[in-house]
């Protein structure tokens, strides 16, 4: 079996244990004599696999009994749109714009009401977050939105904004599960799964019950409201069964390795080791202010497009495959999420020193 | 290797090959060194997938030059809000109902503007298909909404309505790919994958091109505007890669197996066969009339909800696994699609030969 290092920003490296299981029960989960794909989500067999995936998660993050978790489809676009429609009760709401996505859903939220951007990195192209912690908020603003980290520039905001009491969204899809995270700071957290916890296809919601109400912009589709996930459990129609699964061995992996705090280590580790390199390269070059540096997409580049592009070509041949920046971006990225093990970077790094070397 | 033969309406039995090659590719797809779930969805690997599962698609059902094929998500639900949001222009739009789904369309429909019941059989629990020949139409209607085969009730629209020129919009998706289809007759054809298709979590679209406009319903969310899909080949945001992939391979089955055609002789001999002995059983009877039956749900019931209970429960334990009527319908429901086996159909018979000697 021919496996690469794989940096994809997303969809992004599974563990291979969660991969190894899947293959095995393809055409016969536990007895049950199907797949997983083939199962009625009505039925006995799935709705345990749901469920524990809901507990595991929930075990996992440890997440409030006052909070519902939901897997619903659409990826973060749609959490986009479906955040103003289901919070914005005032028509106002205040965005921090620390990059590409913060950005996209400030764009989305202007339909819904009146979003205001409170806070912006982009004088300085998104290479670092913007101050939380005096923020300029909204009188009767529904909520602050935030992006924990910034997927193509490869930012974390390592501080969880002073919101004076205002409600706080998050997505957090590209650092979710990376490391332990207070759910109880947040009214609401999405994260699509394709980059620490499954396939595209599903994304992750955390919502506190008290914002589950009827009263949404007008229009908004039936399956666009949270209440609805909520009160069917995710099954008011069928949902990405599938790839519910397959984040459900996820969790149990991530359980497996000690959970949050210990991933979060590991994640240090990698995350150090490739920074650590970088901060002495005389190559490559960080893309982003070492306070604000994401532990998962690591950005930087080499003095020109050229090195960059033979670069990711290179690298690519020596099994080293997606570390080519985000198209809006350029330059070059490695999303060490989860799965990507410790040697995966060591092997990288060492790469990159060979090519620095060669071609300095 | 243990299976059952599932007679789930969806998610439903796939083909074994489809099931044995993904079990192949889990972890190395084609020599990539990567599960498909893995893929970055903009790289070279994953866009042959993806390309190539639309040109499989758009062979077996012959769809005409001037129609888009999408990929998007959210199942029939979201379509049921997309289609209106996208294309009651005037704000007008009549439905043909003919059971559980089309009813559910039409009541989303009813926040974007006036829709209207024009034909409905209900009266007999839509155990029939209305008249479609002579239908009133509204005057200024944007499009006439359909639902060709309706899974709960097992009926088929096997006439397709006379909309004296108004654009069709059909719901197949529980018997899309069972037969051909002439695209070119409707306006837009959707179908969940999770019956004939492939797993839960990508729907599919089919939309005559000139109906791709910017002109939509306030605040609909951009993932909900079918231009937007089109103009990005359902790449706009990250797609279900993975599901699609596996509709893919189910595509390629097709037209391994002879096409559309082949398929639907193989449905008319499977249902044949069952529908042939409900009609001569003295213990179950049919539900739907004769010529509204659906060749891929089959409905039908004993003469008490005990007895129901008791076959669908000794027929698990024999083999035969997802037998009963949806929860909203009672009685008893086999669904046969595509990648039912006639072998199954016939042991489930058996079966019920024997259950019948035995009860009645």
């Amino acid at each position: 079996m021919h496996r690469v290092f794989n940096f994809s920003a997303g969809p992004a490296m599974l563990p291979v244990p969660v991969l190894l299981e899947a293959q095995k029960d393809m055409l016969d989960y536990k007895g049950s004599g199907m797949s997983v794909m083939e199962m009625s989500h009505r039925s006995k067999v799935y709705d345990q696999i749901i469920v524990e995936a809901e507990a595991d998660l929930r075990k996992l993050l440890n997440v409030p009994a006052n909070y519902k978790i939901l897997f619903v489809q659409g990826g973060g676009t749609q959490q986009f749109a479906m955040v103003p429609m289901n919070l914005m009760k005032n028509k106002k709401a205040d965005y921090i714009i620390s990059g590409h996505w913060s950005k996209k859903a400030f764009e989305e939220a202007q339909m819904y009401g009146q979003a205001t951007a409170i806070a912006t990195s982009s004088d300085k192209k998104f290479t670092y977050v913007p101050a939380v912690k005096h923020l300029n908020i909204t009188p009767d603003a529904d909520y602050v939105y935030m992006c924990q980290n910034e997927t193509i520039h490869g930012n974390t905001m390592w501080e969880i904004p002073d919101t004076q009491g205002k409600l706080l969204v998050s997505d957090s899809s590209s650092c979710f599960l990376s490391e332990p995270l207070d759910v109880s700071r947040f009214g609401l957290i999405f994260a699509g799964a394709q980059k620490n916890v499954g396939p595209a296809g599903v994304t992750i919601v955390i919502i506190r019950e008290d914002l589950l109400t009827d009263e949404v912009f007008p229009g908004t589709p039936t399956l666009m409201r949270y209440k609805i996930h909520a009160e069917n459990n995710s099954m008011y129609n069928t949902p990405p069964c599938y790839a519910i699964y397959i984040c459900g061995l996820v969790f149990k992996w991530l359980l497996s390795i000690g959970g949050l705090e210990e991933m979060k280590k590991m994640n240090e580790k990698k995350a150090g080791y490739l920074y650590d390199y970088l901060d002495h390269s005389r190559l490559f070059k960080g893309l982003v202010e070492k306070k604000d540096r994401s532990l998962m997409n690591v950005t930087f580049k080499t003095p020109s497009e050229e090195m960059d592009d033979k670069f990711v070509k290179e690298a690519k041949a020596a099994g080293f495959d997606n570390l080519k920046g985000h198209r809006s971006l350029g330059g070059l990225r490695a999303s060490i999420y989860n799965a990507m093990p410790y040697e995966g970077v060591v092997a990288l790094v060492d790469f990159m020193k060979q090519f620095e070397a060669k071609n300095l």
